[in-house]
């Protein structure tokens, strides 16, 4: 999507040099813009643990192409699986790392020697991040559909979708997973206005949904994640839609933190809830999300400080006595039960094993 | 209750000034204490107005101590009648300052000359004030009771209790409302555990519940608004208590923005969620919260920036592109039908109009 109305995605090969791979570097939007380049397989993992990097989807693909850097800086197969154990180490809860190492890891094992290696990384990478362009792009022509109706029964009147977190370009390679239907409901000129969480205590709504949909000239407006439950009970939110970092076969949906009580106010208010994902994050193997997902728990600090912009730079304030506790979960699981449906690369089902394996009728046991 | 190991009240007539009116300046906390002077009516407006004091209970007695100031300063009823609506104009949601305002124009009325105004003016605020204290400690021995349940089914182990936004003794004179049961059971030595709501945009949580709570001792940790639901999902929430700005006689409640999310949540879990009122905050005029109840619109810079302190000073920093609208609402309604109780200085009530009537027959119609 567009920057100062220059198109970007999240994360290339640098033209001319490919063993330099370049990304946005995350943690200073929306305040200052800036490409990193990463070279080493030690880049790649710092880039996801420290957050320059977010989202499941982009975290898979910066992680195929960390193991593309293994293979350019490192020979042996041996060398290569350590680093793609230490890749898995950088986030816990998004199943598209573990699917995106897993998936370079048997590629990476077919090659006869060194360079091959490296060729078939840097295809199979590259292939990584079409898929999931292709992917959102299907998600955005599902979800429109949805949006759609919605325009046609307000007779026009701008449909008001809420969202949660950054489930938008910046989190994938394009269009996004939530923000898909979005911005192609935009682009066909149906009026949509985002009611965007802030998303305490990382700010990823206030600074990267925010961003996007600004820079892409959506009508928005920021709320405190304490708001989303009041709008809803006056009609003033038509849908929700959200993203999911792992998603069981059942249909519950590990997502940012506070995505359950979002999902309990729709709910409770008739608002359909939906919750858009490229099938690369179901995780096939858990039934119960609320006993089996491993819930990332992330510095204290980032609740006890707040990060913003001083006027001069990026700074941080405490929020609280110095010598108060924090605690800091990243994700919780919203039941399948509270969601209207999945929006999928290859359609829309129902949040429940069945519907789901309709859709995906591969995965039957 | 205790700051820095010694005893204060939010709001007192200073010792040998009785023309003068003492307070707490709560937009400092917890980063600095300063105690500020009240004389004339406008600055008992500007004290409720910029939140130099909040809280339902404490906005009302600092309104009668305005009525006060206005009978030394204003002699003519027109006058003091004009400083009534001016106050009134104040803050919106709660209903204690109408109340509190009617009762001090009432008994202004039966004084025979200015003199004798400004007595029983300053009698019956002095007697607001003793009255909340009252109130609050009898709210505090009911909720007792239930933590102490709690406490023996737990066999002593920490009874966790969550909590949003400052119901605490800032919030009133002294006790608190939700936090009085807390401290009670503090003092009788049951172990407690608070999780504290921050509760943006004012993060009156994180600066000021876990300001008086750490002053007191009581352990306590902060949390993001976000992770209410998955605390509860886990077990780590035994029970919610939260305060109330205004009730309808059917047990719908007004508090601030967010607390409907977390009821919805205990609701899910099956987590008994209490909320702490003083009778005073009862609307008996209303019946329908949601559609009745005018929710305060508050100054989009609440959500646009955070502020803290910078090590040096109080200051504030942006959080999202300077050109993102946002909208800031202070408060939302929670259906008596997700609160388990009402804890009044009258007793314990279920959240319905039959109930809170055999508490209150008088307000029976």
């Amino acid at each position: 999507m567009k920057i100062k109305g220059q198109h970007y995605r999240t994360i290339w090969v640098k033209e001319n040099e490919p063993g330099v791979v370049q990304t946005i570097d995350q943690r200073l939007l929306p305040f200052k813009f800036e490409i990193l380049d990463l070279r080493k397989p030690e880049d790649f993992e710092w880039a996801i643990a420290d957050m320059i990097v977010r989202g499941a989807p982009l975290i898979g693909v910066t992680a195929a192409y960390g193991m593309y850097a293994a293979t350019l800086s490192k020979q042996s197969r041996h060398d290569i699986q350590k680093v793609a154990e230490s890749l898995k180490k950088t986030r816990p809860t998004a199943v598209d790392l573990f699917n995106s190492i897993e998936r370079m890891t048997n590629a990476i094992k077919t090659a006869s020697d060194p360079v091959k290696q490296s060729q078939i990384a840097l295809s199979l990478a590259n292939q990584m991040a079409e898929e999931s362009v292709d992917g959102c792009r299907k998600i955005g022509e599902y979800g429109l559909e949805i949006i759609k109706q919605i325009s046609k029964k307000k007779n026009g009147e701008p449909v008001n979708i809420l969202t949660h977190c950054n489930a938008g370009w910046l989190a994938c390679i394009d269009y996004g997973t939530a923000t898909a239907p979005v911005y192609l409901a935009h682009e066909e000129g149906i009026k949509v206005h985002v009611w965007v969480d802030e998303t305490r205590p990382r700010n990823q709504g206030s600074r990267l949904t925010a961003f996007e949909l600004g820079e892409h000239g959506v009508p928005h407006t920021v709320i405190a994640d304490n708001t989303g439950g009041h709008l809803m009970q006056h009609g003033m939110v038509d849908m929700v839609i959200v993203g999911t970092d792992r998603t069981t076969r059942t249909g519950d949906v590990a997502n940012k933190i506070g995505t359950y009580l979002k999902a309990l106010a729709a709910h409770d208010n008739n608002i359909p809830f939906y919750v858009a994902l490229p099938s690369s994050t179901f995780d096939w193997s858990i039934r119960n999300g609320i006993e089996e997902i491993p819930i990332e728990t992330r510095s204290p600090k980032e609740v006890k400080y707040m990060e913003g912009w001083n006027g001069t730079e990026i700074d941080d304030v405490l929020l609280m006595p110095y010598s108060s506790k924090t605690a800091n979960y990243g994700f919780d699981v919203t039941p399948g039960r509270l969601i209207t449906g999945l929006i999928t690369e290859k359609g829309i089902c129902k949040a429940n094993e069945k519907s789901i394996l309709e859709l995906f009728p591969e995965q039957r046991t």
